[in-house]
């Protein structure tokens, strides 16, 4: 009963498969290698157009990365009051793009970032006054930080506005195939054709041990990114060890049937407790539950040996807060849940 | 016959039975895991003293973010002229720790620098002056980029000089463990015991994928390290991924015995190239080999399938240029060389 | 009429003879001569305790190089959502620091932030979790960005606050001359007995051309500060140009002549534009008036030569927000105010 | 006799009456003023084409913020060992630019860097290696830091080396006036028709407090520029101020009279130590002298008044090196000096 997140679950079979197989021999250092340059031909069939992938061992670093490839002096990013890139990396954007400000964008709806919102944060920021700065970047989360999952109408509806002041979108995408499944689209769908120009693509909650990939739609837009990667030291020497979880990740399918496993374990998580007479804070599209309980439920579940994350009430919708006797509890699914742990967690509810 | 470099290799045998062993199974993300836990005790046994340590997935991380924990406005770190902070890195150190300069320091010896030639880079920078900056680090590579290995003697030495002006040393260890074996002394007694305050100490080319660690011996100038790591994007969700490989590199001396088998067949290479004419232009004391040969020799090799890169002559002594018709070669050996392969080079010379 | 920035007016004429009687014979470079000395040491008299001061030429340099002397890494500071070093300095905050994160305190009043506000924002940080990055500093304004002071009270109680979390309490004081007379208390009180660590003081806005200075409480706290503000370029050769201007301004207490004249020239174009109907959107506590009046009135008194800039409506009370006939102007007052632009503008109303 | 540095002199008569002249009234601020604009035109008709022109209040932010308009990740800008921005401003290109290393060019002749060291050093730096970093701009100093001057040619020449690697060439002019004077040219001569692509243009040292102007030669590089100015502080609130003393420094030639003194003073102590005996370890081409004189007279010197830095003795060339009786010193001649001092500073000899 461990739903603690995902990145508590270890590798997928297939991941490690792979990593075994290109374990021996020699191979070209820092991706000069097949298995590598194999796994870039099969980014740009899977988003069906050229594209410049570069591999990190973070998603932070892919973030951050992502981001600097369109920093300007005094640039500011656009995000969700709890994005990622906001609230848990440390500062990591701010530092690596060399002082970017990441302004929240208000109005959010179901733990998204809305087209309006982001019109009103941007008509807050004069265009050309270099005391305010200048708009750089919007960044979405898909799946976002709330367990939903943007339609492509809205990723059209913010690009449009970013479009406006010729803002490219980043997609913060640490659960793309949980939204990919979700949504059930292509990645293509999800992104370039939806006006996503940089997408930061995550292998390591659904399955790898730390594969995470930067993906350009424009790679002209990539010219230095070689070098950005570089010098903040997220080049592997032996980058097939990165390459090789992919390999594995992406064979049969294996990411979308592991993104489909965790999506499912969390509605049935999600529709339980619901049954049960849970609320649940945000709706359950992907493979994050966001419930609210009674206390004294967390308690015996936590005896019986669930292991969860309780959840700051800030960000909650006014007309769902937690009363006293109740608590917001965040659970995630992964590739290695299992229906079992599902059972039991709700039979003790 | 692939010599091209240690970063060529794949995992060793024990790393990546590690790595299956821990892939199953929930654990702590973000290194609250038993694995790092033990991997952690581990490096303070091998220490012999309390110990800071972080892991992250490249050196040039490892020695970036070591830097930074000592970084001063205007510092300055000392180095090599061919230290792989000054020439690998991309600029990594500069810009982690916010623009640092790295200064060469003269009168090398043997791809070492020496306590006089710090003398002097120290001598020609005023204390006190806020137009020159600050000395800031010295840094050192062990084994160096040149393969030959700092005597405990010549770290203590350098240490003084250090010392004189209260700054720290650290060492980049890529090399750590084939430069412990070749030394045939103790980690403590290499590090910490001579002087050394902050160790880059290098998994990844001696038979992990991706296992570097940065070991503090004052835990107290690591206070902020986390930090540093985190907003730099190095520090790993699934950290038990990197510990797990050192578990398995630690385990039964294997790290040791992988250096020892490096070291051995470099020496069988160099000593055999000696033999048949060439001229080593540097000491072969680790596990790489820089061997002046003729460039008719090179090519023939070449042709038979020997995998391996010219060496810029710069950096080579004078008295051992290589004339118009010869050519200096880098040999890298790893744990993964086989004494066949050497024989068929040797044979081919 | 010219009420559209106190940094729209020159340099005030004891500032100006002080310059002159200083541009002529040699002094030493980098601020060892005998004018910047003095000056120092008349800022030690000013705040009744040993101050370590630092000279530079904007407020933007004294705001961020403050910052960067207690910048930690993920390192974030509180302050007002209008602060200037939010919302008017191009994220030089962020960059000096390398990369710091300023949040916005909500629950603000007068302009101002508050105990209990600043309060909530450090709930919502974790103390000791490395995603979210590490607190930092807390910054306040001094007069306010929109012409309100803080008691001192005030002051204590957010210092309190910061107390709780060892942050140090900075001031902006670009308008401190105009606070310290509203407040009419001493420069010392204003600051460091009322908890301030580090303070912005402001020449520039109240008579100067260029002249700022950090002034440490604890000097300790500059030990780099001289290395910061070199690596910025904010140290300037001929130093005593700028301490000269102070030197100017302190004299004959000068610069709480200047402040006091603009405070009554807006206390009087305040008064006078209640009297006519106009309402402020934050009280007239020092230079500046923020009066929401008729777009008509606002254009006549643009066509009779009046200069003022409109005011953005989203940081004006919900109860105070101007109907569709009105708008919400700023009026800066400055040393160089006369009575009678006041007299003819409130005329035009 | 006060010969320490042109930075030791205060205003020019000629700026002190600009900025008296323009010290009262309003005028817009961060540039927009009238003297402003009128002082970017003579900047166009000085250099006699369309160039970006921005104001900074010191030289080490003028040659920052110039390279940083040009950095690139893992950049490497090349410029004389002894070079301003390599050993005298605390880090600040490396910092501003987010952690470029400068690379010191061999082969130096008289104080300045020679097309064959720039193609040595070019030829060090595989173009394409990520490790390496990658080259992004040559820099010089006219007038040199060892009193010298660069011919027309010799710009030239360096230009065609840095072109072949499409590097940007930026002039670091802090004593530009002395040289223009010197080599009896035009600004644009000296400038763009050179292959000049950036300067620094110095005023501070040659008659004005505080004023420097960063100016391109192709106005697209600049299309940042105003943003990397305010990000680090260096954007003057009543930026008339510097305008001011520009347009003083500019009106009747006086800038190009106060260069010519100064040069002369300086050719008049050269060739009156050459006549004591003394030895020059640079040729004097421009206002700063080096000289080789007899320790015993260096102490009659200073106890007769005269003030002068010793100057170190690593960079002198190897034959003219002082002996154990000699010390190298340098005196450095400017608007201020008088033919008086120099009379009794050769007396004393």
């Amino acid at each position: 009963m461990n739903f603690a997140s995902d990145n508590w679950a270890g590798a997928a079979p297939s991941v490690m498969a792979a990593l075994a197989r290109h374990s021996t021999g020699s191979a070209p250092a820092y991706g000069n290698d097949a298995v590598t340059q194999g796994v870039i031909q099969q980014f740009r069939d899977l988003f069906e157009t050229d594209v410049a992938v570069f591999f990190t061992g973070t998603g932070t670093a892919a973030n951050a990365l992502a981001l600097t490839a369109y920093a300007k002096p005094g640039g500011i990013v656009f995000c969700h009051p709890e994005a990622h890139i906001q609230v848990d990396e440390c500062g990591a954007a701010e530092f690596m793009t060399g002082g970017s400000k990441l302004v929240s964008v208000g109005g959010q709806v179901n733990g998204k970032i809305t087209a309006e919102g982001l019109t009103d944060a941007l008509a807050a920021l004069p265009e050309g006054s270099v005391m305010h700065g200048q708009a750089a970047a919007v960044s979405i989360t898909q799946a976002s930080e709330h367990g939903t999952v943007y339609s492509l109408d809205e990723i059209r509806a913010i690009k449009a506005v970013a479009q406006s002041r010729n803002l490219p979108l980043h997609m913060d995408g640490a659960r793309f195939a949980n939204a990919l499944v979700s949504l059930d689209v292509s990645p293509a769908e999800m992104t370039w054709k939806a006006g996503v120009d940089v997408l930061s693509f995550g292998g390591t909650k659904n399955g790898c041990w730390c594969a995470e990939a930067v993906v350009f739609f424009n790679p002209e837009a990539a010219r230095s990114f070689e070098y950005l990667r570089k010098r903040a030291g997220h080049e592997f020497s032996k980058a097939r060890f990165v390459s090789a979880q992919l390999e594995g990740y992406f064979e049969n399918g294996n990411w979308l049937q592991t993104a489909r496993h965790a999506n499912a374990m969390a509605s049935k998580l999600s529709a339980g407790i619901a049954a049960a007479g849970g609320r649940m804070a945000w709706p359950t599209q992907a493979n994050e539950v966001f419930a609210i309980i009674r206390k004294a439920q967390a308690d015996v579940l936590r005896k019986s040996g669930a292991v969860f994350h309780p959840w700051p009430e800030h960000a909650i919708p006014q007309d769902l807060k937690p009363s006293e006797e109740e608590l917001c509890i965040r659970l995630v699914a992964s590739f290695a849940t299992e229906g079992s742990e599902i059972e039991r967690f709700l039979s003790l509810l």
